[in-house]
């Protein structure tokens, strides 16, 4: 499906060298005050254009076409389009004999009869991504300016210091290599009372969205693996208000499925880019045996510095969700 | 919502010490044999009586109740209800004024105004979960006879030595303390193609139902965070034949968020179980200030022992959805 | 599907000589005053024992096994259950192989494969509305007292002579044969503003589900049919004070897919009940030719008699699933 | 919910003066041929010209902008986007204060608080069934050669005598006023066995999709509102072969809410166009008192003419997803 969302949905369509990628959301409440710059900021720490990030750069201007008037949402269906501009197709035309491991060409040839459009990844394409972060704006409008989001990249490379970040980018790129990383999405200001069991808890609606993002491979809330590791008398987050806040917060701000008002914490694993310059030895589905590939195109060394901000929106989206049911 | 699934829709209710516990199923195919002995094997694997489990103990008989015909299920809802019988609901009068810490007591009175059911945990409590063991039954029915699960626990209190398991639970409950666990999951002969991107890989369908079973904080998939830390010429999986076979499983049999025929590998992280019965300082609303509390009743030392069953059934359930839907 | 609704969701199992037939209702709000007695009345409009109505009378208690604690919804599923008592299957063995006409014997044997219950309809049965009507009893609650809700029978076997009713039915039993009629059910007092255009219109959600109401096979609202006939200038409701009162109410209180105050208006068209005493002929499949059909078994002459109560119920539900996403 | 269906799942968005309408069509199968051509002749039979028609003229030539790869559908979302040219705002904005009879203007300043876009109708605008006819050419690929639809309107203004329709029209127009219709859509060659008892029907999903096109106020399968003035014996259709052809088909095609292989029969009540030229008195929000009102801009003397694709697009995208679901 490519929708989700009980009451604000978000329906969203593109392939990475098509004509556009665009995002229409339903259920957005009628008199938020939009125009087209409130989405610059988030779109531009998605963007292309630093140290790791692939040289494909495209202005990602969004298009409002519905549900805007006069500078407010009206209630019906709010619809942004992104104009697809710096495709270079030629790059990707071997994919189909030779897919690329890791990547989702074979599965998705066999999915859809070799149907699918395979330029650049098409619907797989991070690119898709845009609508996400488009309706992550608007989710955070909805949740209003008590909330406030803070994410950050926490780990590159296997290291947790930042000032190795560079290095360890330059290296791998000098290598034709690639680098996961861990993303920390934090949101303080949430409301008590999202979330709703039993299937969707707070958790179940985040992690089913960052999973959905291209390359994330692990989400955890508040001490995730870690409380695994911990006995109930150090985990356990002991209540100290009435406002319910905890002496800790080992849940990451969820219990039972529900938020209590303590900061949301949530961590994504971003794996490392398929992507790679350096020649990899796979099937060749024409010759019918394991051969050299050499991917050319435009990539990211590391996909997590770009991916801060999806995950962010996704966080983002699935507590507008919540709050609108609430 | 306590439905989930887009075809084989899984409806549950019931309280800990309410009536009964329950599940309807929506979207069974017709034809499946099924009698209430079918159930058996699972419904013991989540029952307590082990080391480490709680002493309250019930017989958990499944009782079909519509659905199956002759043997055979009908195509219509099929439910299937589990009497509650030994509920001691005098052991929870006290957490209304008092909530205990990392459970949701405080929050489900929140949020449902104080008309919540709090005997047990309610409608929170891990019997709930019976359902969903019960659902997973009859997913591995339509996954069919070449998928194979294998669920153990790779991690408990800390240690992977699984000699040194058993040891770790008795100390924990000597120390009236508890400890968690990481359930790892893995399927074989799951089908390729399972899995609808962009918001439905098969991914977040997974991990939406594991985040909606308690006590799970951490959900990944093939390496997970582990992928976070490695070279993409390190993660990415070869594809080594035409069936689409790889050298490496790193992405745990899923790729683009479509399942490509390679073994399915999901852990999930159990927080140590938060019922706990050593003496605990958080707020007492009635006193408005923070007191110590004691926790009477039966309980887990570490719920990650029953919830083994549960998490690979959620994983069943999620990919029959899938294939059901493909 | 055997679940309807986006937040008042309700879920329905059973089969006509099943253990029980059931309904779940998701999304009900705490705090609401319930118990079984609340349910009499409406089960009571709905039993058979008058004129016209089948001899197969039960006592259709209804049994509440989850989501009450104290004589309040608790915000979790609320479960109400129905024991089948007054089972006689033997009369319905012949309907495999000789499919009564204008039933469901034959379309469900083949979409199941024949792995469908077919005693007593299985679950085509009119049994299954009971838990329709049950979750009509929990919307009228939901819509307040305010909604003040009046159905009657505006037809039956083709007059609108209420003094002529009781002449015909007793003359269609005695010709071993059945009629069908029109119910009309009007709600006044809902609030403004329900219905969730384009596409869950109050009209398209009221209309979903009394087309899930066995034997209906019309719906209109308002005018309906007859608006058709009529001049805009004649049609037309001027608005005739600040409140979006109307002059007139040929939309049936409802424009543009939403409830505009005034009253809801809508009628169903009921088919005469498909099972008739006296012989008719058709396809027997073991024989492979046309022959004559005797039905055994106990009728209804005029299920449109006990299919007032379920008309409003589905009403009811539509309108309160409608307030609840408001 | 501006989206629809399980599988086949409709999205739509725009305003009647808004930049655009499209429509996202997810769940559509890879692999059918498709080009902008196709959707010509459906697009023609909504369009305005004819007598009795809106002298709004616009090309409504659809982009295709997602979904399209090499002249095949991909298996991604399907997105199609009509550029509206002809817009004369100002025609409309005395209607915030003024609100127009029998239209969505005030329930829809209510709704959304008056951030609602007024021009035209805005979201309420017929023009939104653009996108509804756009999904229906591709639903009808998807129901495959062997389905044929004829649609036809089989009453005008009170009467069923096609030779008179243009006189009505002419003296509707002349009068200033508009008139209603009658729409009856037949589909031969869908396959038995399509709907899902017990909330999805057939009947359910036709007419909740027909009851979210505007101006529909009754719908009826069959016989309909006749078949409640028939007798059993009359109305039941015996089956007369062992594909289950029925001798008549009374039930137009769908028994127990599953088709049966007979041609489907469905007909729409439509009301006369709300818009009419002829002064009406209605409540004016400024001064507080009824006042005259003359509506200006371009309008269709009967909506019903060019309806009627619509209404056959709507019974395609129902048994379209039915069919996927199967």
């Amino acid at each position: 499906m490519n929708s989700w969302g009980q009451i604000f949905r978000v329906s969203i369509w593109g392939e990475s060298h098509g004509q556009q990628v665009g995002v229409s959301i339903d259920g957005v409440p009628a008199g938020i005050a939009l125009c087209e710059a409130d989405f610059s900021a988030d779109l531009d720490r998605r963007r292309a254009g630093a140290a790791g990030t692939t040289p494909r750069k495209e202005s990602d201007l969004p298009h409002i076409v519905s549900g805007v008037y006069n500078g407010f949402t009206t209630g019906s269906p709010l619809t942004i389009e992104f104009v697809n501009e710096n495709t270079q197709s030629g790059d990707y035309r071997n994919l189909v004999k030779h897919p690329r491991p890791s990547h989702a060409d074979l599965v998705a040839q066999q999915k859809w009869d070799g149907y699918n459009d395979p330029r650049g990844g098409g619907h797989f394409s991070g690119r898709i991504t845009l609508g996400l972060v488009a309706a992550g704006v608007v989710a955070k409008k909805i949740l209003g300016n008590a909330a406030e989001f803070s994410t950050e990249i926490t780990e590159i490379g296997g290291t947790q210091d930042k000032a190795k970040f560079a290095e360890i980018l330059e290296s791998a790129r000098t290598a034709q290599d690639s680098v996961g990383g861990v993303i920390e999405c934090r949101a303080k200001g949430i409301t008590a009372g999202l979330g709703e069991p039993f299937f969707d808890s707070a958790e179940s609606l985040i992690a089913h969205l960052l999973f959905s993002v291209p390359a994330v491979k692990g989400v955890e809330f508040g001490k995730g693996f870690e409380a695994a590791r911990m006995n109930g008398s150090e985990h356990n987050d002991a209540i100290i208000d009435k406002c319910g806040t905890t002496a800790t917060n080992n849940a990451g701000g969820i219990v039972g499925g529900i938020t209590n008002g303590n900061e949301i914490v949530v961590r994504a694993a971003i794996k490392p880019t398929a992507s790679i310059a350096q020649e990899q030895a796979t099937f060749n589905f024409e010759s019918n045996k394991v051969e050299p590939l050499v991917i050319k195109g435009r990539h990211d060394v590391c996909i997590t510095l770009r991916a801060a901000v999806v995950v962010e929106s996704a966080v983002a989206i699935a507590l507008a969700d919540l709050k609108l049911r609430a």
